[in-house]
């Protein structure tokens, strides 16, 4: 349900005249290492990105225009914009996603992690539980610690059809955890790129409400959702809103994450009311207007382009499973049903507790440590797929060539 | 010593090459008005303002330049660009106040109010108290309140020669209040535009050692300083470090606050430690690449810019006290040392409770409420002077002529 059709792409409500802003299948190496940019940014030229969540497409022509536009306004002071991200975010959920939050209840944030540290500093206490669901993003498991709160773990289970959360175990931890106040949850996945089901997430929503447990749920993938997949806005469920925040971005989409701007979307006034008085807005800072432009901007006038890119990663992402599947069938690898990320079991290759360090060294490829998302890690990197076709090909001929070597080389049994 | 000459002003440790800047003196009404600026934006043409602390002249040509340069990048994606805001900061410090903050030792804000419920929320505990120096910039007073801490106050005091503090009053300030934990100081202070002397401030530093006491020194207008006085870094001060956070931004100077970033410096590792201890970074949220790259563009490239600005709104200063000390002597107004504020009796004219709800009222002009700024702050308004010298003047023939009148028919005596 979540990737539309031209003619909604079109819908006068994400502001009518989009202008043509064809995805440019192509990565600039040395400007991208030249400007600045993380991902590029450390290593040397041999090694090829393919770690941090973000995508080297972005941003579309659309919010090029934006940003010059700004340079061009009156000034850069205070402004009443961001009070505007609120309307163009719901518009935007309308009519990509079919649901449609109380423009009253979205709060902006400068990301979707202060929004996580947040709500789980206003809605529990120190020595309460933070569930989260491992393999997991794994700043996931900063969030307890760093707030004096306990980590708890339900991690996903995994067979020949995938990953998923196995609800049995949720509803144990639940009971054998009274302290349990916040499950974490990641929806669409990170790394699995698994979307839960309308059902499953209708359980959760039950299961935690039944434990008097905020339900957190970090959909920042929301808008990268392949043919024959669906994403379900959890806010959306019945029952979920007494005790939900969902938390969304249009940075994973767009590549703006740089610009700095999100929302938290609460289910009700009573939930809004407490967030705000125990995170005072100043505490949390502003958000900056290049974010509210961009985010603006992305969600009124970005649906062709996000509609090019996903059919583009959707064509990757079989790539990497149809070439990985002939070429290196000991790697385990679902196809992501979202997200710009494959999950890679890469634990046949013997290539110790850093597989991706050995595969950075080997390949020239950086990918990211499967065991920094925690439990059920060990032995996986993932690999971002968002790029150019050419440099994913690159890429793959890369892993290719070493880690066959290397299975060439591994003992029999 | 604040304001340097042209031959500092092109230090090459400010960025060697300055492209020429000159301020315009010009305010575009209906494209400020159009732009989505706060302050020229809720009144209808008919009123010109002159209440919230900012300037309408910026932002200065070279920031627009890396607001287009930022258009043009491969990406406006995670970047580590916040990492150089530290650097410059500390070389514009060290070239403009004679004192070089240790980079390791600057922290990225959003914005200085940011920096101010972060820093009273690490450093205190609920229930301890916030010593505010009334009259005071009005957030002020919120931050106690929204974070469960008590409200102290040591009122300035005032006479022929102006604001300052007296210093027996928070000596037994703090003798009385055993819980007073922190002194937040603005400094240049917002609205009388008072300069703190060094002495004044090296005993400030004492009495809160002595009190165990955090001082917390919002320095937000140190680069509007005009000729004659001199801005000190409390930081700079000897016995300052070891419980002292400081707090700037561009944003006032330079007019780019609504891009979102600011820095807290603080004394010493430890307290550096314990405040990222106490604030997870997550938290507070990282800080945007525009303003980013505005705030370090600023402080490589503006320099000469700024001083020109400076020397504009000396002239602005003059004219406000000049042309109020003629035409309506019964105003009190001292010359602003900093700021582009004036702080304005205006008991005299029997304007009620909300003076400058009146003043907007009778002449269009509107100022900021004096009563918002706290103890003794009734009878006031706070009136920006910081646009066009044109603007200005018909600023001031609009509360000349309005309040002549009024002072005609008011009875004698």
């Amino acid at each position: 349900m979540a990737v539309v059709s031209g003619r909604e792409a079109s819908d006068p409500r994400l502001g009518g005249h989009l202008r043509e802003a064809s995805v440019r299948d192509r990565v600039d190496q040395a400007a991208k290492r030249a400007g600045g940019n993380l991902k590029w940014g450390i290593d040397p030229p041999g090694v090829l990105p393919a770690w941090i969540a973000e995508h080297d497409l972005g941003p579309p022509p659309v919010v090029r225009d934006a940003l010059r536009r700004l340079a061009d306004l009156p000034d850069v002071g205070y402004s009443r914009r961001a009070g505007d991200l609120a309307g163009a975010f719901a518009d935007w959920c309308e009519v990509r996603h079919h649901w449609r939050p109380d423009p009253a209840l979205v709060v902006p944030t400068a990301d979707v992690l202060q929004g996580i540290w947040a709500v789980v500093a206003a809605f529990s206490e120190p020595g309460e539980g933070v569930i989260t669901t491992p393999p997991v993003y794994p700043y996931f498991h900063d969030v307890a610690p760093s707030l004096g709160r306990r980590s708890l773990e339900c991690p996903l289970r995994h067979d020949a059809d995938g990953w998923r959360l196995e609800l049995d175990d949720l509803a144990a931890l639940l009971e054998c955890e009274p302290a349990a106040r916040i499950l974490l949850l990641c929806s669409p996945h990170n790394p699995t790129g698994h979307l839960y089901s309308r059902e499953d997430l209708q359980a959760m929503v039950e299961l935690t409400r039944r434990h008097d447990v905020i339900l957190i749920s970090d959909e920042i993938h929301f808008d990268l959702v392949y043919p024959g997949g669906g994403h379900y806005p959890t806010l959306a469920l019945p029952g979920a809103a007494e005790h939900t925040v969902a938390l969304y971005s249009a940075g994973k989409a767009f590549a703006i994450s740089g610009l700095r701007a999100a929302v938290a979307v609460f289910g009700n006034e009573e939930l809004r009311a407490r967030f705000e008085l125990a995170m005072p807005a100043h505490l949390l800072g502003g958000v900056g207007r290049a974010g509210v432009e961009a985010a603006i901007t992305a969600w009124q006038h970005g649906a062709g382009w996000l509609d090019e890119l996903v059919a583009l990663f959707d064509r990757h992402r079989r790539m990497v499973v149809d070439v990985l599947a002939s070429e290196l069938p000991t790697i385990g690898c679902h196809l992501p049903a979202s997200t710009f990320l494959a999950w890679l079991d890469v634990s046949a290759f013997g290539l110790g507790p850093d597989p991706a360090a050995r595969i950075r060294a080997m390949a020239g490829v950086r990918t990211s440590e499967g065991h920094e998302f925690g439990t059920g890690g060990e032995g996986y990197v993932r690999l971002n797929f968002g790029t150019s076709t050419a440099l994913l090909t690159e890429i793959l001929d890369r892993l290719v060539g070493s880690l066959r070597l290397r299975s060439d080389a591994m003992p029999a049994g």
